[in-house]
């Protein structure tokens, strides 16, 4: 293993991560921002907690009052100003609809000149929910697009319809306050219509597509779910500011400087990768076979979220796949890497990040038993990259905003 | 269709092919050489014929003697100096045989201060041969090799060896001339020792490897030709200067300065891609959304020969399946298109040399009922393809230096 390129691989990973945790995201985001008025804030998703903690700590402003519903077990204790609640996830519960509650009441006190300060992450659609229709018929509806075969548009379409939140209602719901939505992204591209279905976005789908959705499909509906699909979204909001922070881009972003101050000149390919894994990994390494003498170093970045074709039954995750099928194309080039990681530092159902290789670990591999195309087929990259200290291990980062991979030439 | 993106990529490929046809190639590479002493011509393979006409053409000195060995169709007619040949292409018949020994018979005449021009091209392997051992035997031995699952390096290993001409031995016998070659590659990463089994390429492999892999197979050897796996090949070559033209890396040179010409800033990515052609395509789609708002426009280039993974019956070939699998990342940029080509002109076994898709691409394709999913799942890019104008027809080029695929943005 060339022991540099290693060591600049576990910098540019560190560094990439720490800028997207919900903290320095939302730090990001809210600095040299001022409010006047009062300000309110409403925090929902995975990454409630952290993210309306970093707020509370970076503004010099008085939270007026606050609302934090994130997922059980999540929570990290009170915070000053605050209400916190925890509630179901990925299906909505009780607590969730009585959390939800309280912002809609909290926001229901804000007038012009207020701010709500939103913070929204994933798992914020089932977090944040207040159903129009008893949640027993939401989750009969559901249940029938599911079986349909109904994409997830169409599903949107009529479960904004079927609620007081989604689809820009929140938001509609804190007028004639201001609102500043701080979103961390978890879905490439950033589509704010489809980040926790939206609370505190335009919602661009009608009634009749709605009414089309239901048609199509022959969904059974009460009279008073079918009355919700009448009832039109916000089509614009004149309240809202949306600010994207925490990114796959932001992730590409951190890795780029990280490469910069080591030395390598970054060339970011993409911040919205989505092919096979292994393909991803064999392209990376021809790059870096065709700029194997360059004039300074390189790291050419490609954030985003491939996909793993399962073959095997064997232990590993996309970014370890990646990692993985990149060791041939650079064997024995000596100045060569390409690593991969998850933000979240679970790569799938395993304990490491990602993966790491370089010109040396064909012939490590070898020399351990493992032919890198048996391995790929078995999707078995964890047991081994394990075996030539491949695994690139972070633990749970508190964050989600997609992968990055970096392939480095020096 | 964008009719300026679509007018560009014509352009690119038409200029791009033109730089590596064989007449070209080998122009460039003469260029400005001069020979001192006599000059003697060995020209073989499938684009013998064309780089001996343009040897002859653009060398101020005149063929002292030349023999030309093609494939059985491929000569065109006398050339000044030489006597030209035709043989069996892939299995070498008595003609290939005919034919090197005039060529072996020429070289031996050549002297200290003489130079063999040696013009090299795919194919060359079959058409320049003498077995060390009877045809059958060769055959039979090959037959075998085939048979066990030996890979190509095995391969060759054992039939360098029982040829008078392969493994760097054309060269050892054309000293005490000098030999200049040139050749034309049809293989990815220009491995001289692969090229037509390597006559003019000192050879790395060793007896001991030999006779290892004949043992690890359990070859059936005649005393004959295990006396010949005894012999050792050239290792070092003092008389040999080889030049690769022609090259997929020429062919995206070419293809950059064409794109540079029409205003974009070529990004060269790679010369050696390998992977998945539809994943290819994909990879390229999510780097032009990134890249979707350029200050200046800008050409992503991958030259090299992807691979088709088969699922279904239908016509294509990986170059209009790369072209078809990006269609969906790029669907709705209105400034972005992708294409690929075959520099043979022969996509898969079409007569299309390749596919083009931009922004509207997706859109067209739907209106005609074709999902992009299905078709590729199909394998039947070309009936997609032709149905919204999406195919690049060059006819067959008379050269074959791989593929390049080419993402703009404007």
């Amino acid at each position: 293993m060339n022991q540099q390129l290693r060591s600049d691989a576990d910098t540019i990973v560190r560094q990439a991560i720490r800028a997207v945790l919900p903290d320095a995201a939302v730090r990001r985001a809210l600095e040299s921002r001022r409010f006047s008025g009062r300000l309110f804030l409403v925090a929902v998703g995975k990454a409630a907690w952290q993210m309306a903690h970093a707020a509370v700590q970076c503004l010099d402003t008085d939270i007026t009052d606050g609302v934090v519903i994130t997922k059980y077990g999540h929570g990290k204790g009170p915070l000053p100003g605050c209400r916190c609640f925890e509630a179901g996830h990925p299906v909505p519960d009780e607590n969730s609809f009585r959390a939800t509650q309280a912002a809609l009441d909290l926001v229901s006190g804000a007038g012009a000149g207020d701010t709500v300060l939103f913070l929204l992450s994933g798992g914020g659609s089932a977090l944040l929910e207040k159903p129009l229709i008893p949640a027993e018929e939401l989750q009969d509806i559901t249940g029938q697009l599911l079986a349909s075969g109904a994409d997830i548009v169409e599903m949107n379409t009529i479960r904004k319809r079927l609620s007081a939140v989604k689809g820009g209602r929140f938001a509609k719901a804190c007028a004639p306050a201001r609102v500043c939505a701080v979103v961390l992204s978890d879905i490439i591209g950033d589509p704010l219509d489809m980040i926790a279905s939206g609370p505190a976005c335009a919602d661009s789908s009608t009634c009749q597509q709605a009414l089309a959705v239901a048609e199509k499909y022959h969904l059974k509906l009460s009279a008073r779910a079918i009355d919700c699909l009448y009832q039109e979204t916000p089509k614009q909001l004149d309240n809202v500011e949306s600010c994207i922070t925490g990114s796959v881009r932001e992730l590409c972003t951190a890795a780029a400087a990280a490469c910069r101050s080591l030395g390598y000149r970054p060339v970011l390919l993409t911040d919205c990768l989505c092919c096979q894994a292994r393909e991803a990994g064999s392209f990376l390494a021809s790059i870096l076979k065709t700029h194997a003498r360059p004039s300074q170093p390189l790291a050419f970045l490609a954030g985003g979220e491939t996909v793993v074709r399962l073959t095997g039954h064997g232990k590993g995750g996309r970014n370890q796949e990646l990692a993985l099928a990149a060791a041939p194309g650079i064997a024995g080039i000596d100045n060569a890497a390409v690593f991969s990681v998850g933000s979240d530092g679970t790569d799938g159902p395993t304990d490491a990040a990602g993966g790491y290789v370089d010109g040396d670990t064909l012939a490590a591999l070898a020399n351990k038993g493992y032919d890198v195309s048996a391995v790929l087929t078995q999707n078995d990259a964890y047991h081994a990259l394990s075996a030539v200290n491949g695994l690139i291990v972070t633990g749970p980062t508190g964050t989600n905003v997609n992968d990055v991979a970096v392939a480095l030439i020096r």
